[in-house]
């Protein structure tokens, strides 16, 4: 991988990618734009579920079988707290807790979040950039039929996405600004690649912040689909393009990020979908996109630069 | 015991003593209120040092060794925080972590500190009554020679009590009151009893506190010295006598409660006090004050309470 990548990335699919991306040869050539705006604090934590997600992942720490935490991690402190009366409905493991109390205490500290995730990147001998979206506080809200208005964490872990959404906005995303390094990187990068991660609250927080379409709009831009087969792999994805009125499908992906992206990347079980896709003007290429194996996920990643290199 | 007894108490001697009331028959006719001008908060949490452990020892699932803790504990989490470059000198173990992280996720909910513990106490079937000494934010400062100022657990734990003491004060004190119980729970108690805690940094910031002294002074008040031959089982309290002007001694315990006490329990190994203790007008009784075991503890309340029996 000679050329300077630059991935938007939300969780699990997002980490899944960006580690093949960083295992096609040199991981400095790579830079992850990580979402926060799904952040939160929880027991007096600031946890940052999508940032941690990459770095455990870029640091092949993470628990495989869930994609998100950290592997063969206990449940001890969790388990004192529920005895206490405190909510169990989001899983900290105790090896996890550590990255979420550090984080708080620079934080408290003056620290900004771009500098701890560095400090962070380097103590995981991550060789990959990890740069969160911003360093102000931006928490994406779903406003629901069933519940009115949640915080992402409550709707997609504490209510399991159940409550219908009938809008979705990024509180705070007017005053927040993209992390400083962000700019730069993307003016750099040969290649922006916009990860199979939620569309509607992964990318889109990305992509609202001031200044970050226009700055990417005008390069190589590549998404892959997270949706395959009119499902999401993982997460609520194709429940919100129903409840907000789109067919859940590759194509209707692809016209989410229209006018943006030159590339699209879909699984070739879709592969009926191809020619309204191309008929939108995007270039698109399909393959095997479910990424079990980390071979899977170098693969895909190669496969995504040598269909860029095609453009 | 049948007396109503109110017991002021810090940390490790406090809690062992503590413990020794509480099964001298009904440990509902115990209240022990406790310091709290050692809280302190560190990666973001809110801890008190004094109250855990008088109610891990009152739980029986203390750290019997460490006398502050819990036992059998784990440091999965600390391990994890100063991988990533945490401090390490406050020692929280996995289960301990949990009392930490509830309280200071009910305290920014804004739950009082009393009633939190007040949760505590009935989630660990502790049947006596365990009371912050105050809801409000009350900070031992220690003025060193060697340092400048430091909170407390700084100094204690950090600086391991090497910076040689000038002056201690109590921040915010003025601002802070007794909790709400405390004033009816000290009116209907038969017997006051300060533990042997350090005299200084324990028990100095509960009498400090607006009213308190006023409402124990015509009370039964004993005192039980926590100098043994010029030294403190635990801690820096026979140091501080000794910068503090002081030669530490139990009669130098004695004198520092004048006015304030009518019993004094002191050591059977420094029975040459005596005399010296009883000319300042404190009736004092001599015996056995190391608590080892859990029966020493027993036997040391019951002393206690058998010699208050007699005035």
């Amino acid at each position: 991988m000679k050329e300077k990548i630059v991935a938007l990335a939300g969780g699990v699919g997002g980490a899944k990618l960006a580690y093949g991306l960083a295992h096609c040869k040199n991981p400095e050539n790579l830079t992850v734009i990580v979402n926060t705006a799904d952040d939160f604090e929880h027991y007096g934590l600031y946890i940052c579920p999508d940032l941690d997600t990459v770095c455990y992942n870029l640091a092949e720490i993470s628990n495989l079988n869930m994609g998100w935490g950290r592997g063969e991690d206990s449940f001890v402190t969790l388990s004192e707290c529920i005895k206490y009366g405190g909510p169990s409905w989001f899983t900290i493991g105790d090896k996890d807790l550590g990255i979420h109390l550090e984080r708080t205490r620079r934080l408290i500290a003056g620290d900004l979040l771009s500098d701890i995730t560095k400090t962070f990147c380097e103590k995981l001998n991550i060789r990959s950039h990890i740069i969160p979206m911003t360093n102000q506080k931006v928490t994406t809200i779903l406003n629901t039929i069933d519940m009115g208005k949640l915080a992402f964490q409550e709707y997609f872990v504490h209510q399991e996405c159940k409550p219908r959404i009938k809008e979705i906005w990024f509180e705070g995303i007017e005053n927040a600004f993209p992390c400083d390094e962000i700019f730069q990187t993307i003016d750099k990068a040969d290649l922006i690649i916009i990860c199979p991660s939620n569309p509607w609250v992964s990318i889109d927080p990305i992509l609202s912040l001031s200044g970050l379409r226009d700055a990417i709009i005008n390069k190589k831009v590549i998404a892959v689909s997270p949706i395959i087969q009119n499902k999401a792999i993982k997460g609520p994805a194709a429940k919100m393009f129903s409840e907000l009125g789109f067919l859940p499908s590759a194509c209707s992906v692809a016209e989410h990020y229209k006018g943006l992206i030159k590339g699209f990347v879909f699984d070739s079980i879709d592969i009926n979908e191809m020619e309204r896709i191309n008929r939108s003007g995007i270039i698109s290429f399909a393959t095997n996109t479910i990424m079990k194996s980390n071979q899977d996920k170098v693969r895909l990643a190669r496969e995504v630069i040598n269909f860029s290199r095609n453009f």
